[in-house]
């Protein structure tokens, strides 16, 4: 059957012009979610994908989300949902990714105009969303229309869910899935999502875990408005002087964290898991050319990339309600808020984690003796994701990227969420993969976001040679 | 001599509505600094008071202090300068106030327009600069009408300083006084400023000290640009949790500054200071009103007052370059700037502290083995004042505040600092008194500033009676 991937292949070369002219007609519709103005530009991109769906042949339904919370004068833009081929002998695979972008302004520094896709002679593909995530979205398009031109037989059953709120939140997003598991998405036999990136920039990778994310306040508070320091200086406790000492207990500055009993949740490295990180596509130079600077916790990259991947870390990221402003403000800052996460990995488990992190605070800001009140807040949090990457699903990506890329791919985590991965997994119990399109250079979010014309045309390969072994695979999970 | 004071203080009497008018006047100018567009209005101010001086037979002249600094398309307005008197068998006493106020706007909250002096049946008189500080500047011309009107001899020659910028930095002051020093300023001998406020509401003070202020910052910093610390959480050195630490190390929560040996370099308590302390009309609920909490660092007055007016203090004021708006954000800062000032006491030179500040925060910084960079930077110091309060200016005043309000005044010292006493001090070379008119309550600076009319009325008495008592006292110093 993957012998079929030849004709395939070959299709996607001959359209690939045509392809890349579909991009820049998504490029150009500036879909920016977060803009309350560009409302029914993210609309008119959700349409845009709809019709072209049905001129492919697709069941497709626009499927309202209601009012956005807390604005309650626009409605949030349909969800896309659609279905490819409705073959009971064929597997089913869901696919999700987004049609709405981040913000873009010429005037932020862009060398090109974000909206008109602009290539240079290095094939590079300026645009916003061209990575993030017009173009892995439109791969999926693609790849129906280069089987149709091909005459290759759809080797699977699709699944479609593009949503227009990913850079908002996904506001709705996961009532709609939970809602939908058991109805559009039933059939699903796996999911895949093309919504992140290569570790790198020359190989490919297959994405299997993902962190969580723990954010909390912690609020310090004493006098009943901010002081003049010059005459209460010396004379009253300082919320800024407990809240450092609070902040200061957390973690060390070589990144070890101070919480009791944290490190006991966290699942032990096993020999195994150890000697992959040896093999991975990621060198030192690519830590300091991303951080832009040498100041590396780790020298070597094995610890590098657990670091980011399977152990948890804490950052704070900073105060609310102290002076932030450039200049000197003599003030005795009367309520200040300092902000910290955690980012968790298994088996660490969010009220396990609040529990430890509450009992923390708490004991520390006792210790030091304050007349000051001492508040926790558990801002938010979203659990890590692990899948299995010996699934079919995985091992059907892998052959799929040898086939193309005539390499292994990678197996890596991203040390971020993707907070919609854990939806789907939990929502339709299958597994799920994470096949990213682009590199790491891409710049998402981003001023200059590119897509690789190379990533663009080979990933439109890919997500077909997937589909086509995702066919082939035994059932083994 | 001094009996001729019955007279004065009756035509004071006489003339309240007058002087209350005047006030009105005053206010009815809005004076604001800070505000660019409102400076046709500072310099109508200065005008009014210039016009106000020569219809009480005073040389005035209004000296401009050339373009603001930063902003070269404003002047700066003038200080007005008056001598009112010259008989060399007289002694002179330059006072200073300032004609320049706050930006007020009656949404900030005022239950009242600001810019119309309005009086409540107790007799407070609401609106911008009643108390800080046209009030106080307006005593010393109605001082001079009402001894005209009684017929009453004028006790001294009176030089006169009044800016109109001290609410924006006194900009070009310092220059201007110390090139007046030797030339206008030339006969003063002793020098009363009327520009702070009672202790409490009941008990005038006569004011000896003031603490000065080192303000720094701590700038440290790593990544070439902030990060996502889902990404690079676990891989590098973040500045904020190194930050954390240098800051937590400076002062303890029970107010104590960790700086070594700065502590040596505070003059020691003597028994006889220490005893002065238990007199001042001031109790912990004074404080705790003014917190509006019971957070204070002591139980009892003496510790309460010698911490804000004779031992150093250290504020931390806040981190620039941090997340510090409301929310989450999960960044991780690339650079991050932490504000402090120590308000500093005798004996300590602002080099030295400078100095130990430097020392102490290099080596913590070294002791974090962290491999971002830490710069401290002086941002600004203004030294501490003391004067003597046994030179005949402050018997005099103690002696004109017995006969005003029958009671002894107290000896304060202040935790703020007012850096134009400093210049007077080292220009003239002179001995330098503050001598407040209003009281605690008159909320400089906020909301609903007032003056109450008493302080107003027996101020202008008590400015007059100083001038008197001053004319009597023996050369001591």
């Amino acid at each position: 059957m993957t012998a079929q991937l030849d004709p395939y292949f070959k299709q996607v070369d001959t359209l690939s012009d045509h392809f890349i002219d579909r991009l820049r007609k998504a490029v150009a519709i500036p879909s920016v979610s977060a803009d309350d103005e560009r409302r029914p530009d993210v609309v008119k991109m959700g349409e845009f994908l709809a019709s072209e769906l049905k001129n492919l042949g697709a069941e497709v339904h626009l499927r309202p989300l209601g009012k956005q919370p807390h604005k309650e004068h626009l409605d949030l833009p349909p969800v896309v949902i659609a279905r490819y081929g409705n073959d009971k002998n064929k597997r089913t695979i869901l696919v999700y990714g987004h049609y709405d972008v981040q913000p873009a302004l010429k005037e932020d520094g862009w060398a090109t105009e974000p909206f008109n896709l602009t290539i240079d002679d290095k094939g590079r593909m300026y645009g916003r969303g061209a990575t993030d995530d017009k173009g892995p979205v439109l791969g999926w398009l693609n790849a129906i229309e280069a089987h149709q031109k091909s005459g290759v037989d759809f080797p699977v059953n699709l699944l479609m869910c593009f949503e227009g709120m990913e850079e908002y939140g996904s506001e709705g997003l996961d009532d709609f899935i939970y809602a939908e598991a058991k109805k559009f998405f039933a059939d699903a036999d796996a999911v895949c999502i093309s919504d992140n990136y290569w570790l790198g920039t020359e190989k490919p990778c297959l994405t299997y875990g993902l962190r969580g994310c723990n954010y909390y306040s912690i609020e310090i508070s004493g006098p009943g408005q901010d002081l003049h320091s010059g005459v209460f200086g010396g004379t009253a406790h300082e919320p800024m002087t407990d809240l450092v000492r609070v902040m200061g207990s957390l973690v060390d500055p070589s990144g070890k964290i101070l919480i009791d009993g944290l490190d006991k949740l966290v699942a032990p490295l096993t020999e195994e898991e150890k000697s992959l990180y040896g093999d991975i596509a990621f060198t030192m130079d690519n830590l300091y050319e991303s951080l832009g600077s040498k100041t590396g916790l780790f020298d070597d990259k094995e610890r590098t990339l657990m670091g980011r991947w399977r152990f948890p870390s804490l950052s704070l990221h900073g105060i609310e309600g102290a002076f932030s402003a450039p200049g000197a403000k003599t003030v005795i800052p009367a309520k200040v808020i300092g902000k910290f996460s955690i980012r968790t990995v298994p088996n660490m488990e969010i009220p396990e984690v609040n529990k430890l992190v509450e009992a923390h605070v708490n004991k520390v800001f006792a210790s030091l003796g304050s007349k000051n009140t001492c508040k926790l807040i558990e801002q938010h949090s979203g659990k890590w994701w692990v899948a299995s990457p010996k699934h079919w699903n995985f091992t059907a990506a892998a052959k799929a990227v040898e086939r193309v890329w005539n390499v292994k791919p990678d197996l890596t985590r991203e040390g971020g969420s993707i907070p919609v991965t854990l939806t789907f997994e939990q929502a339709t119990g299958k597994n799920v993969l994470l096949l990213p399109m682009g590199s790491s250079t891409d710049a998402a979010h981003s001023i200059n976001e590119k897509l690789d014309k190379r990533n663009y045309i080979e990933g439109i390969k890919l997500l077909g040679a997937y589909l086509h072994y995702v066919a082939e695979e035994p059932m083994n999970a």
